[in-house]
């Protein structure tokens, strides 16, 4: 069976060292985050997803979730007692307002714990993430009265949330859909349609679910200025709160797919099913996107939590399996062959996957806490960087997190052989459930457009432009001898990535294809250009707690000296060549006609 | 249901006007291959994969193998009569010697139908895959008797082959194996041990099974200078040739694995099962390499075969799939969205992997000419510059056609978003497939090791030297205005890769981390000079075909020149980021102690 350990050490560095919370204290639910209190929480979140949800890791991959022929679905064997283990813990709403329940503490402590909960099981994790996000998505559109009734009990884990968009003609196209609200004249309206892929939409783990729908109003405008969002419970409120009346939402059937079996991807027919309108009338996508844009990063972080488990498996086998000698001669000649980590192109592979999981961590934790204060902060000038800083990082950390975070478990996978191919290690089921991560909540492709063609340009490049004043400023104020192996590569990544986007500037405006073309590389450059600031960072609180004479801790504190090093010079290099793939324009994409495809 | 057409008049370009077949026209063989036979059978062939292997692709996946208590393996319904055909067809030996029933033909054909027999059906094509290989090792290692016993009726297809090699301890570290082999005094001894992974080990379609078998004769000398290749049938000979008594090998269970649930992975328990000596005692390794060779080339075309299957059926649904509208306006302003093909990443992604296919198929095809000048040539110089060639190319084919090729699997699920991820369209089989190639034959971070370590430095350095000047006589004298796109990025390529190979000769013998931490990337990049060389072959016979007047091929042949731009502006530039990779050597990757990780 797998193992896992919750980088607890690690966050608390992040959190302490080089990220400085404490700084943060005027900010609403800081002050309660003290140094201990979050340690406590976090071992005790480690503790949690290592003892009660990583044995059921496997179980819920070969049971998967059951269709019955009544509607109902139930999850894997023991997923249930763990969900409730969950909600009895004050998980779900340990960063929510205490106004409905919460503990109002930083919300970084929610995404580091998500991290903890997919490492340790995916398919679970996906339950309380989705209800995270309806959560946000109602406190900042629904109505007091809607969120009087359900924020309460969701904060409290008694209930789940979904989000339905995707219907079977329609994914990334939302001005598509077809799902019909018929107001009823109380305020209420009558859902008509059928919404695929939802996750978590059906299951036995709470005795409500509240879906939150996006639909067009009978007569709204055509396109995505006719949609509104709904809020569609499965099973009505009574008037003391209760779930009563069956609403008319039924899962049709459940998909068989590729991995996170234990999440059950549900059909949802809305059959004149009662909904509410969240938010107003046909301004549906932008209350969407306050869900939308806490989903993407709970799944870039999902790519960061898959490339943990499968790292910290791969290199337990690697100090483990003995075979071939290494380079420069035996390292264990008492034993039958030496353990395979002497090799370096295992070494570089380990390296790799932890120079990534390292500073990806770095860049959730510092993305989460630039949203308490885009949420919490009393300044509207530091809200509005915050609120900069989060619509441009967004589409970053989904795409490129998503897509390394799937790499590595391939990489992690190959460090087994042949045992990784075969189901008994579970390096394989990590392949299959980190490859969704990938696709949804808007497709990496969607992420990248959404960066190049929405966030470079909003409000005349301001997101972008501090982005790149901060880092500059960070290498030139850090220019010592120390600090040059990181600032100095990085310095030249950063040189690329404004190449880049100079050049969209003047190629992409006037021949949008440019842009379209390039805009999976320069995601991709962006991702490296901020994870080496995440290094940068790294390195220099690692110096300093060196220098300040850190008893106990050098070891680990060199290590990740030497990993930023192995980033700065085996991985941020690809900077070049995706700038030269950018600066080669679309025509060579573009020119072939679509029937020779 | 996945589609899917075998790319015959893409094989006859290549065959034909790229590499100019008729030119082999001396070598045994050859001669019987003119074009419209050659065209009528690979003709013959896909429409065998298309209309019987293609619909039992799913099939496979969904049953998989069955090992049935009395340790009988059953392959899924369809395979044995499809099978049936396969051999009743001719198609095992269409290369093999006449002298034992082959037709004699070259062994690009069969290279090219086994591509084909991927596309289709992955876990049906490794059954003849792996008889092939068994093939080729016995008629150049065995004694005339065996020969004469076995390869008649291998050739013929009544009985398929395999190849043991691992055992629960060992993989790629040979010389750790166990499994013993004790001298009968007849010629004969009896094998005891415990092989794994056996593809093909044990089933259904066939009456016999011939196991090659690596063991240790009682007494030999440990390490690899101690293993002896044996040939173990399942069912002992008759005088009669056909086979008789069981022989004392049993499956002792098959895997469950991630794909190619359609080929059997077995346990194989040998106790006290008859077997004789292939070669000669205490010489099995380069036996075993004389067959691992031909399997790892066919493994290279499994990465070619499922990255074109996978194509195919991304093109059609990017085509068919409406979301969205280009970024220069709408392409069908009558429906109600553009095609998906119309936006810049989706083109971008199949642009990708078709600038690889036929690169790669150029490759193939290629090494499988020069493979039969190595085989049957009566000049010694011409063999041993095309052995130099298969032995420098091969861990190139290998490593780096399975490596994209399953990424290219991966890229082409993208592009049906989240129904790419769910089993009904097929496209997570055949990423779950493709995975297995990189890990078989030798892992991909074995194959760099083989070329860097090995490969380059054979001989003086000739094989490498060899293929620098051919690559860089073609620049020379291909330097037109209409081939500078092509062999300009590709000198530079070049440049960069003979660099690198410079590199390791100087600080790669002192210190052989350096070449181990650098040779996934050196393979990749020879990979890309590999392939970029491939397309400037192709576009001169393109050009030259134009300006020839090829009526009726000429949009086809203007869709390679317009991919093969593509493959030199985004796709080779990779090689400087490979380049600066290698040469900032194995520091970093080295430094961390072992308990680190």
């Amino acid at each position: 069976m797998p193992i896992y350990d919750a980088p607890v050490d690690d966050v608390l560095f992040l959190l302490n060292d080089v990220f400085h919370i404490e700084r943060y204290s005027n900010l609403p639910g800081f002050a309660d985050a003290s140094p201990d209190i979050v340690e406590a929480i976090l071992g005790e979140a480690g503790k949690y997803c290592r003892e009660v949800l990583l044995p059921l890791n496997r179980v819920g991959d070969i049971e998967g979730c059951r269709h019955h022929e009544d509607g109902r679905v139930t999850t894997p064997a023991g997923f249930k007692a763990a969900y409730k283990q969950y909600a009895e813990g004050g998980w779900m709403g340990i960063s929510a307002t205490p106004e409905f329940g919460g503990q109002g503490l930083p919300s970084a402590l929610t995404i580091v714990i998500n991290e903890f909960l997919v490492s340790a099981n995916m398919a679970f994790a996906m339950y309380p993430g989705l209800t995270q996000g309806a959560i946000a998505a109602l406190l900042v559109h629904a109505s007091p009265e809607l969120r009087a009734k359900y924020l309460p009990k969701m904060v409290g884990g008694d209930w789940t949330g979904t989000m339905n968009l995707t219907e079977p003609h329609c994914g990334t196209d939302l001005g598509m859909l077809r799902t019909k609200a018929v107001p009823q004249g109380d305020g209420s309206y009558k859902m008509t349609g059928t919404k695929i892929f939802i996750s978590a939409g059906e299951h036995d783990l709470t005795e409500n679910i509240i879906h939150l729908v996006l639909a067009r109003i009978d007569g709204a405008p055509a396109g995505t200025r006719g949609t509104t969002l709904f809020v569609v419970p499965k099973f009505l409120i009574n008037a003391d709160g209760s779930p009563g009346a069956h609403n008319n939402v039924s899962c049709g059937s459940i998909e068989e797919k590729m991995g996170i079996h234990g999440n059950s991807t549900a059909v949802l027919n809305y059959d004149g099913a009662l909904g509410w309108v969240v938010g107003e009338e046909n301004r549906g996508l932008p209350a969407m996107f306050t869900m939308m844009n806490e989903a993407r990063l709970g799944v870039g972080v999902q790519g960061l939590g898959m490339s943990e488990v499968a790292y910290q498996n791969a290199a337990a086998y690697a100090k483990d399996r003995l075979q071939g000698r290494a380079l420069t001669g035996p390292k264990f000649p008492d034993k039958p062959a030496d353990p395979i980590i002497v090799h370096p192109d295992v070494r570089r592979t380990l390296m790799t996957i932890r120079a990534f999981n390292e500073a990806a961590r770095a860049l959730v934790i510092w993305t989460a806490l630039r949203g308490d204060v885009a949420h919490r902060s009393e300044d509207a000038k530091d809200r509005e960087a915050a609120d900069d800083h989060m619509g441009l990082l967004t589409p970053v950390i989904k795409g490129v997190l998503t897509d390394q975070g799937f790499a590595n478990t391939v990489m992690a996978q190959q460090i087994y052989g042949g045992h990784g191919y075969i189901s008994e290690h579970g390096m394989e089921q990590f392949v299959r459930d980190a490859r969704i991560a990938m696709i949804y909540e808007g497709t990496n492709g969607i992420q990248a457009l959404d960066l190049v063609g929405r966030k470079l340009g909003r409000n005349g490049g301001r997101a972008v432009m501090a982005f790149f004043n901060e880092v500059g400023a960070f290498i030139k104020e850090n220019g010592t001898d120390a600090m040059k192996p990181y600032v100095g590569p990085l310095g030249a990544a950063l040189g690329q990535l404004q190449q880049a986007t100079m050049w969209f500037a003047q190629n992409g405006l006037a021949k949008p294809d440019n842009a379209g073309a390039g805009s999976t590389d320069y995601m991709h450059m962006f991702g490296l250009v901020a994870l080496g600031y995440m290094w940068a960072q790294i390195a220099k609180a690692a110096q300093e707690k060196l220098a300040a004479g850190a008893s106990g801790a050098e070891a680990r504190l060199n290590a990740r000296l030497v990993t930023g090093r192995f980033f700065m010079e085996r991985m941020l290099p690809e900077t070049a060549a995706q700038l030269a793939r950018i600066q080669s324009g679309a025509d060579s994409t573009m020119a072939l006609p679509a029937e020779m495809f």
